[in-house]
C-alpha cells in the first residue's frame, strides 16, 4: 500500500445553459501523431450524440450513437480496427446501461459485427419488453457465436471479420506475434515458467488499452453509460474483458430515494484489473458522497491503485470518466430557475487519456488529452481533472 | 416495494470442534421424489471436500472438489445433466473465488467439458502465476469455444456433449420445446408481441434453476466460494448467467484491516436477477455488520426482492448460502482457547433450496431441504435459516 501516488489536481469550471451533455474517453497511450485523430473522432462522437439529444432522444439512445461513431473509427480499439487476438481474429466486448430503467445489456467475445454496442443496446431494449414465449426470461448477456446469431436474427447485419481489421491492427498483430515468439524462444533457451512469466513486464504497449466509453445526461436528467472494446492485443480467444462485465465497464443510475445524485461511469484500461476491482460501480457509489473530486480521488487510490484485489499487480492500468448530477432550484434575482448541477471528472493511471465533452448549447465538442505529470509512473500514479457546470432544464 | 414478504426465522445452533467446514446448496424446486437424490449428492460433495480439507488442502481446493461432485451428478443443473439450450446443446457457466488471494476465475457458455469448475479453477491458478510471455495479462474470464480450447490445451479432457445430456434433460428439452411452440402458435393466432410476452408467466418451471454452489472455510481460516450452472432451460445459445459473473455467482473475502469477518457467498436461481442485483457481493458486504441474520434478511429484502434493479420483475427468484467467520480468543475456566466463530445462513425466494453442511469433526454431512412457509408466494417471499458454531483451531 505504499505505491507512489501523485494527484494532479486541476479543476476546470464551466457554466453551460442546457441539459443534454456528453462526455467520453479512451484510456491508454496517445502519441502526438495519433492524438489528432483521437480528438477528431471524439468530436464527431460528441456531435452525433448531441444531434440525437436535440432530436429528443433519451440518454441511452444518445450514448449508443456516440459509441457507434467511436467503434467505426479505425483508430480506436473497438469495433473497426480492434486489436486482434492470439488467433489473429477480432472478438469484441460491449455493454450499455440505462440509469432510468436500470436495465443493462452486454455482449462478450462477439465476432463479425461492426457495432457491438448496438447488440448490447438491443439486448437492453428486448429485456425491457418483458418475458419471452413460455415465460422465458430474456438474456442480458450473450457471448461468442450465440451473440452473433442473436444479433443477426434481430436485424443487425453481419460484417465479414476481414473488413474489421485495419492495416494498423494487422501490422500490430504481426509485430506482437514476433515479439511473443522471441520472448518464448528466449525463455525456453534459459528455462522455467516462473522466469518467463516475470520477464518482459513492459512490452505489452499500453497503446492497446484504448477502449472507448461515453456517459450522457439528457434533458430529463436521465443518465446512461456505455463502453466498447476490442480487448487486449494477443488475448486468448474467448477472453472477455471489463467492457462486457456488469459493474465493471459502465454504470448508470438515476437519482432515487437513497441516492441524491444521478451517476454515470465508463471505464477503460486493462480489463482484468477493471473487472476485479469493479471500478465502474465503485466509482458510481463513491459519487454519492459530498465532494465528488475528493471521492473520485479516494476511489482511484483505495479501490484501484491500492486495491486489495490487485495486491499482486505492480501496475494497475485504467481510466474512468464520471458524471454526476442533481436537480437544484436556485433563487435568482428575477426568477426561480430549475436546473441541474453537473459535475464531470476523469481520472487515469495510464500514461494518457483522451477526453471529449459537449453540451447541446456548444457549437462543437471540446477535446483534451490528459497526461500523467512528468516523471509519474503509469499504473502507480494518477491524474484527475474535471469540471462543474449548471444546466437549465429546457423542459420546465 | 409493497410485495408480500414473509420471513421464516428459525435459527439452528450447533457447536462443533474443528475448523474445516463446508456448506452447499441449490435453489429451485425440489419435489419429494427428487429430494432424496439431491440430499444424497449434497452429502457426497460435503464428504469429498472434507476429505480434501483433512488432507491439508486449502479452502479453494476443497470447494472445487465439492463442485466436481455436484457437477458429476445427473440430478443437478450443472456439468452432467445440465439444462439444454434452445438449440438442444449444453453450455455451462462456472466460477470460483479464493478469499485469501482474492483471485477469481470464470468460464461462460462452455461446451464439451464435464467439469466447468475445474476450468475456472485452473484460470484462477494460472492468473496467480503472474504475467504470460511478452508481458501479457492472463485472462480471468473465458467463454465459448475459446474457453473450451484453453481448457484442453491446459490438460482438461474434453467430453462429448452427447455424453453430458441425460434421459431427464433430453425429455425436459422435448417437453419445453413443445410448450414453446404451443405458446408461440397461440400468440400468432391471437397476435401481438406484448401479449405474447406477458403470457404464460409461470410455465418455466423453477425446477430448472437448481444450479449448485459451495462455500468453505479451511483450518487456516481461509474462505472460498464456487458455483456452477447449466443455465436456464431453453436459454439462447451464448447466454451467460450469474454463475460466470464476477460478484454475482460467488464471492469470498478473507478478513482484513477493513473487514473484521471473512465471508463467503454462493448464489443460485435466475441468472439475470442475480446478475443485476450482484447478489453474492451484496450479501458478502452485508455480512460485515454485527447481526448476520438481520443483515442477510435485510439484504434479501432490500437488495433482492425489492431491489430497484428488478423493479419491473414480479417474481425475483434466487437463493444464497452465506458463511462468515472471525477469529476469537475466549477465556475458558482451564485455558485460553483460540478458535473461530462461524455463522452459516441460507435464504431463498424459490420454493425450496437443498442445503448440506459438514465439518471435519462430523462423520457424515447433514442435509436439509428448506421450503417457503405454506401459502408464501415464490419470488415475493423468503425463507431464512442458519446456525452458529465455534470451531477450535487445530493449527495452534
Amino acid at each position: 500500500l505504499s505505491v507512489d501516488k501523485i494527484a494532479q489536481l486541476s479543476l476546470l469550471y464551466k457554466w453551460l445553459n442546457s441539459f443534454p451533455f456528453l462526455f467520453l474517453s479512451g484510456a491508454g497511450y496517445h502519441s502526438e501523431s495519433k492524438a489528432k485523430e483521437y480528438k477528431h473522432v471524439c468530436k464527431r462522437a460528441c456531435q452525433r450524440a448531441v444531434d440525437r439529444l436535440k432530436a429528443g432522444a433519451f440518454a441511452v439512445e444518445a450514448v449508443a450513437a456516440a459509441l457507434v461513431e467511436l467503434e467505426d473509427s479505425p483508430f480506436t480499439n473497438a469495433g473497426m480496427g480492434s486489436n486482434l487476438n492470439l488467433s489473429g481474429e477480432i472478438e469484441c466486448d460491449a455493454s450499455i446501461m440505462d440509469g432510468k430503467s436500470l436495465h443493462y445489456g452486454a455482449v462478450g467475445a462477439i465476432s463479425g459485427i461492426k457495432n457491438p454496442v448496438l447488440v448490447a443496446n438491443r439486448l437492453l431494449n428486448e429485456a425491457q419488453k418483458g418475458k419471452l414465449s413460455a415465460g422465458r426470461i430474456p438474456p442480458c448477456f450473450l457471448v461468442g457465436q450465440g451473440a452473433h446469431d442473436w444479433a443477426v436474427t434481430h436485424g443487425i447485419p453481419p460484417c465479414p471479420s476481414e473488413k474489421m481489421a485495419t492495416k494498423f491492427s494487422l501490422s500490430a498483430y504481426k509485430r506482437n506475434k514476433r515479439k511473443m515468439e522471441l520472448a518464448e524462444k528466449m525463455d525456453t533457451g534459459h528455462n522455467q515458467t516462473k522466469k518467463r512469466r516475470q520477464s518482459s513486464e513492459n512490452e505489452n504497449g499500453s497503446g492497446c488499452l484504448d477502449t472507448v466509453g461515453a456517459i450522457v445526461v439528457d434533458q430529463e436528467g436521465n443518465v446512461a453509460a456505455a463502453v466498447s472494446s476490442g480487448g487486449l492485443a494477443m488475448k486468448h480467444p474467448g477472453r472477455v474483458g471489463q467492457a462486457a462485465h456488469y459493474g465493471c465497464g459502465c454504470w448508470a443510475e438515476n437519482a432515487c430515494n437513497m441516492n441524491p445524485y444521478s451517476t454515470a461511469v465508463s471505464t477503460s484500461g486493462c480489463g482484468e484489473h477493471l473487472i476485479r476491482t469493479m471500478l465502474a460501480r465503485e466509482c458510481s457509489a463513491a459519487m454519492q458522497s459530498e465532494d465528488a473530486h475528493q471521492a473520485l480521488l479516494e476511489a482511484m487510490q483505495h479501490k484501484f491503485i491500492s486495491s486489495p484485489f490487485l495486491a499482486s499487480e505492480d501496475r494497475v492500468l485504467g481510466g474512468v470518466i464520471v458524471l454526476r448530477c442533481c436537480r437544484c432550484v436556485e433563487a435568482q434575482p428575477s426568477q426561480d430557475i430549475q436546473g441541474a448541477l453537473v459535475e464531470f471528472l476523469w481520472s487515469h493511471t495510464t500514461e494518457s487519456m483522451c477526453v471529449g465533452y459537449m453540451s447541446a448549447q456548444d457549437s462543437k465538442a471540446k477535446t483534451h488529452i490528459s497526461r500523467l505529470p512528468p516523471g509519474a509512473v503509469p499504473g502507480q500514479s494518477l491524474a484527475i481533472e474535471g469540471g462543474v457546470c449548471r444546466l437549465m432544464s429546457i423542459v420546465e
